[in-house]
């Protein structure tokens, strides 16, 4: 399948590699593609350059964001989250037209310090604003409460845990659906929480998460509801 | 064990009735005593009127904020998240003390339709609001992350799950876990997040945690954290 994916950060590049693992047919957006593998100043998060990393993905190819947009039949956001609107954006209405849109992107604000705040929460979420801006995308917001390396590999954990969906098209969540049980995840493990108004819960999510990262000393955890009987 | 309870509502009950039944000596605040024995008008969860539910657990006093905090060698916070810091205010500096004061509030403002949104969240929350004006008392935010019915029993549910509690005092929050051991919970089952400002990850939990209980169609559940090998 032709996949287009935003951002060529950590959680991009985790999931670009497993796409193409899988034989999927990957293009990264980014905002200018010289400049990103020309780019010598390694992230706040530290890890490779993409430089580095690209060359050790050679089937992956590095466009513009309309490029990714105009080539993925399904398209993944994981840029920033300041970054989400602007990158939308430039991939332009007419190559996102209709698609959908695993959004994956949390409002983290760092500028405050550790911990992130975020910048848009309890009465809004970036995945409503994203749905708003580009009224004909078909936005399911998902997989933005784990670290990358689980999003792609769920059995790197001894127990089954859950994902939560939401997005306000069914067939969009399908598609999300399929593409996440080749990563791993099984149909019980993913949690649909209707339409993308339930965004601002799921990324509300982030403020404790960050804060188990520091309890647990390892981002290598998830959530596993438990139900009675 | 004299325990002094703040809210006469179901998480205030549940807790009462448990602790009573574990053969502490309970005392449950309220503004006006004679007002909540005399009222009967059911409060918007539905649930047994307090004259219906006390005379069935005749040996729980109910007195003021006041009288409730003087009795208590340990508090709890029960009220509705807008009545906290007022309950806390009627139940004076003198009686609060130092005592250590569980907080098991949210700071869930229905006033806009369902599901809640927070009235503090993000770069505050009410529990350090409770902690801040009130700066001698021991806050420890506990609890607040699941339905009163598990707080009391968390082997209703088929697996071991977890708690978050934080709070500045670290003898604080060792009282109330040698009390939470008392209603079920394991050391282990306990995350310490840190500081009271850690509340502002567990309350941001409530919006995720009201959208599960619709698409789950229980309340009982909680989250188990599942962590790499």
């Amino acid at each position: 399948m032709k996949i287009g994916i935003f951002g060529t950060g950590g959680v991009g590049r985790t999931i670009a590699a497993k796409l193409a693992r899988l034989g999927h047919d990957v293009v990264i957006g980014t905002r200018d593609p010289k400049a990103t593998l020309a780019n010598t100043e390694k992230g706040p998060m530290g890890g490779a350059l993409f430089s580095e990393w690209h060359k050790e993905h050679p089937t992956i190819s590095l466009r513009t964001f309309a490029e990714a947009a105009a080539h993925g039949e399904l398209l993944i956001n994981a840029t920033s989250g300041f970054g989400s609107l602007e990158a939308l954006k430039l991939a332009g209405d007419a190559n996102l037209g209709t698609k959908a849109l695993l959004d994956i992107s949390n409002p983290l604000d760092f500028s405050r310090g550790m911990p992130p705040s975020l910048f848009v929460s309890n009465t809004d979420s970036l995945g409503e604003q994203l749905q708003k801006a580009f009224p004909q995308v078909r936005v399911v917001k998902g997989l933005n409460t784990l670290t990358a390396g689980l999003m792609v590999d769920p059995a790197m954990l001894p127990e089954r845990t859950n994902l939560f969906l939401c997005g306000n098209d069914a067939a969009a969540k399908d598609e999300v659906r399929a593409l996440l049980k080749q990563f791993g995840w099984a149909d019980a493990d993913m949690i649909d929480l209707g339409d993308i108004t339930n965004a601002r819960g799921t990324e509300m999510v982030l403020p404790v998460w960050i804060r188990l990262w520091g309890a647990l000393q390892t981002p290598f955890f998830n959530f596993r509801i438990v139900k009675a009987g």
